[in-house]
């Protein structure tokens, strides 16, 4: 028996996996203690910064509760939530990317007629989105769904403000037509901090970054036969576009939203257009 | 501008850390993100296990209040408390090397004579612990103070029965006398199970771990003008010296506990007998 030294810690623990009747748990766990001992030694702590760590991961389960996950919000923030998106969704370059499903979908939100209006209050400047959801060859999709949400023009999501905006506010699901085209009615989304009150947001602000995320429309759009795709619609120009604090922007979804102002009889609105591309499911 | 994607994640988070006005933080930050970023990559984790990560990680967090650290054990079961106290801890090869503190030492336990049990119950198979506290030549340090506890008979602290055992049972303060000696009685300690209610066993019983530490008597060691020492003394034989579940052995620290049988007129009793060297303060 040798005991436990500087050189040797990661081997000594990794040893102790032989007995693990979980092989795919041994090879996360094996992975997971690799890493952290080399960390360790390149960082060597303090007893005391090992401590601060300590009270950190602590203070991050202890800010989790039913409306708040602060791990996924650490996750996002270190650009972990988009890599392991990145690695479930490896498609060719023709199809729409994906990007991070955030902590604001609801299931269940309202089936709408092509052409309807997401927003339930008089809020916001108008915007019209249209598009269509096409295949790897360029054929459209009927009946493809798409599931959308963003936040009202203050920057929250109608689940942050249950008192304040109606249920399902700037929510809806639209279907595609025989000829594969959506188009709804909406308000211009806006760019929006996520939570800094919690221990994730001190790490942030500790780190020099910024906790705005660039404005933009969540989708998630599904048909038959096809791999759904999680993504966003980014407003070209706006300023965080290339500081988004989840590190969520791919440049292909950044796309212009074309300003149309007053004119006489009507008032100023927005329009945007993107066709969406599916991957035939394998 | 480019976009995030799997082969430049790593890169393009690091890039966030050049606005951090903390030399330190943006060390330690980019140690972990690099670390991190490699092992998702490693490991590939599905949306579902990286949810079932996200959980274990809060669950974790949760479990912690004032008598529990969920974190600390987690720390030690992966080996990486007693790499952090290697890497605080180094010192020549004559000297008593260091182990885990553990989160049962308590400050202010009762100042002792020589000679004095440490035990309040009449429980356990009684034990004399004597030796000498040393200096890096090997001569005696007078006044040295030792600050030992250890568990009961049936594995527990103290703090861990406040209704079972009398406050401060089986901890002490001793001093050495002139010729650097201490001797003090106690009870044999015996080999526990670390606590298995929390997300932490859970790990550790899926990696098909047991939960056990051999039996061992803990020490912090400090005399002026000398390095204190954080260690223990194992009993030679524990079947679970091996497979410490904290991994806290080092050869060094194994002493045999010898058994005086019962004779006509005295029960059995047990010995020990161990030196410790202290480095003179840098």
């Amino acid at each position: 028996m040798t005991g436990f030294t500087e050189d040797t810690s990661a081997e000594t623990v990794l040893a102790r996996l032989s007995e693990c009747p979980d092989g795919r748990l041994s090879e996360v766990m094996s992975s997971v203690i690799r890493h952290l001992h080399a960390m360790v030694k390149e960082v060597e702590p303090t007893q005391e910064e090992w401590m601060t760590a300590i009270r950190f991961l602590t203070e991050v389960g202890q800010m989790c509760d039913e409306r708040r996950q602060e791990w996924i919000l650490l996750s996002d923030i270190l650009g972990v939530s988009m890599l392991i998106d990145a690695i479930n969704n490896r498609k060719p370059a023709m199809a729409t990317p994906s990007t991070v499903l955030g902590p604001f979908h609801v299931e269940g939100a309202p089936e709408l007629p092509l052409g309807a209006n997401i927003s339930r209050t008089d809020k916001g400047e108008p915007l019209l989105v249209s598009g269509r959801v096409l295949d790897e060859a360029g054929r459209a999709i009927a009946g493809a769904e798409l599931d959308i949400w963003q936040t009202s023009p203050d920057g929250f999501y109608d689940v942050q403000q249950p008192d304040e905006q109606p249920a399902m506010n700037l929510r809806g699901r639209f279907r595609t037509d025989k000829d594969g085209v959506f188009h709804f009615r909406s308000i211009k989304p806006c760019s929006y901090p996520i939570p800094t009150d919690g221990p994730v947001g001190k790490l942030l602000t500790g780190m020099g970054r910024h906790p705005y995320r660039p404005a933009h429309i969540h989708f998630i759009i599904s048909a038959d036969g096809y791999e759904s795709v999680t993504t966003h619609l980014f407003v070209e120009g706006d300023e965080y576009l290339d500081s988004d604090a989840v590190f969520g922007v791919k440049d292909a979804l950044i796309v212009p939203f074309v300003l149309h102002p007053a004119d006489d009889g009507a008032e100023a609105y927005y329009t945007v257009e993107n066709d969406f591309r599916l991957c035939t499911a394998s």
